[in-house]
């Protein structure tokens, strides 16, 4: 039985299905909810999961964070589109606590930690981490998990170098490990970003200026050739950045990074992919995540990746025609 | 009066204005038409135009070329997609007669060439007019012309070298003239449609992919640096072009090609392009004639052009869909 208190901050696809696992391993987990809460607060959340359905018939749901108890884990699922109500979001962590970010994209740590000395919060240790999984919010407290599932857990600092895993990583990774989730550490996490990177630009960009699946996106020659070229500008900032932040020390994304990619992909069920559901449901892009962050990232370390730049400006445009 | 007799290849936006205009300065003119054939045939051509309406209750209609007389311009106002169709379309030529095709893209006259000797025609001689026009086709025979409306025209010839203006291209300006329509000779066909393209490749293709007016896209801080890339794109493959194929000539577009296209379209009007109406009513896009011929030709000339690609592939892929 593990020994940590969780919290899920923004109970979706993401947060509700691993939130669902935890509590399903016997953790105490508390969801926080906004247009869910009477829903889930009266019937719990179920899983619909090629692991396994899962059944929560009770679960604690909050619609404030003030009426969790002190957490140890606060884990961050939402949109990071919503990273600047996150200061109002968090609950109390226990001394050894630490906020964990299952968000997508580069800067996502440095993104919360501006959004949190903005609002003159007290910043606390952070964690990211990664998860290889197609789920999708079917309706309030109800999951539909479709394929993969992995999670893959690093710590974050301040000068972007290596850090090895903690205690507290450890116990997270052992908590997932118990409820069926397979879970790791790393002690890269800025490079597992853009290695994850390297699949979300292509696919999630492409996927909504095309109005398109992966499958669709797959079958068309050209748009193959445009998704490898994205690719490969993606592991080209990503290595330059590396050799930026920490000279000579190759630092740098596997050489068969781009081929693994299209091989994950062709094999994969056609997808609509987070960004398309984004869209398709008149949510903002998470373009500065996706796109943005690790443009900046890549010119820092004097590289300025043309077909990236490019659909950055389409995404941006879509999104300003959202608001 | 003039003494040439012309063909209309297609009787819409082009074709309808420019048809109108010839017959109004007494030339004779037939308009092949398909779909439009009855209603023309029956109540003529109607222009309503910023430089003067224009009614044209009797016009020569026909719906096959074969009843057409031998004429001295056959003027090709279809659109690229249609080229194929084109041998079948052809009326017979004077001794003195050419095609002219007024057709938007790179290696318009080449792609003609390829239709005809494929369906082993004779070759006619060749020549290309480019037409700075706003025009709509409203209905049958009715035309709206809402801005601008200068024609440019050149003789194609098979080296892409340099071509003093030959009579009869002098006869076809004076009947534009007497047409009030402005027209000019140019010695550098290959030249004005890569200048021409520097309008046509960001706008066009933008329009599409992002469903955007030209005004939209301007007022947006990020497209519009799309924009100004695509331009610097073009106008790179142009001038590399026109050193490959006559070095050391200075055969190259005037250096604030850029500047102007950018200020010209801020004082347009809020337009919908060409290929943008095409996509809205189901029509195959122009993508070859528009991007593809003068991708290739670039690539011929030593130079890759990045974001040119990537939009290439990006409406290729919405042609394929369109099928």
């Amino acid at each position: 039985m593990s020994s940590l208190r969780y919290a899920i901050i923004g109970t979706g696809a993401i947060g509700g299905y691993y939130g669902a696992r935890l509590q399903q391993a016997g953790c105490d987990v508390h969801f926080l909810l906004r247009s869910d809460y009477s829903a889930v607060a009266a019937s719990g959340i179920t899983v619909e999961s090629i692991d396994g359905d899962l059944a929560l018939p009770v679960v604690n749901a909050h619609c404030d964070p003030a009426t969790m108890p002190p957490v140890d884990v606060a884990i961050v699922a939402l949109k990071t589109t919503q990273n600047h109500r996150l200061a109002q979001l968090l609950p109390t962590l226990s001394p050894r606590g630490a906020v964990l970010s299952l968000q997508n994209g580069f800067g996502v740590e440095a993104d919360i930690t501006q959004h949190l000395l903005t609002q003159q919060k007290r910043l606390p240790t952070l964690l990211g981490g990664l998860c290889f999984i197609c789920s999708n919010k079917v309706g309030p407290g109800h999951i539909r998990h479709l394929d993969y599932g992995r999670i893959l857990i690093g710590a974050h600092n301040v000068d972007s170098q290596h850090h090895e895993p903690t205690p507290l990583m450890q116990a997270i990774v052992a908590d997932f490990t118990r409820a069926n989730v397979t879970a790791n550490t790393t002690d890269d996490l800025p490079m597992a970003r853009w290695q994850k990177l390297v699949w979300n630009v292509p696919y999630n960009g492409l996927s909504v200026v095309l109005n398109a699946t992966t499958e669709e996106m797959m079958a068309d020659r050209g748009v193959r050739s445009l998704i490898t070229t994205l690719m490969e500008e993606v592991v080209t900032a990503a290595n330059a950045w590396g050799e930026y932040l920490s000279p000579g020390t190759n630092r740098r994304l596997p050489e068969d990074t781009v081929n693994r990619m299209l091989s994950l992909t062709e094999t994969m069920q056609p997808y609509r992919t987070s960004m398309k559901l984004d869209y398709d449901e008149g949510r903002r892009l998470e373009v500065e995540a996706i796109l943005g962050h690790p443009l900046r990232a890549a010119r820092l370390a004097g590289y300025s990746p043309l077909a990236m730049t490019m659909l950055y400006h389409q995404l941006s445009f879509f999104n300003a025609r959202l608001r």
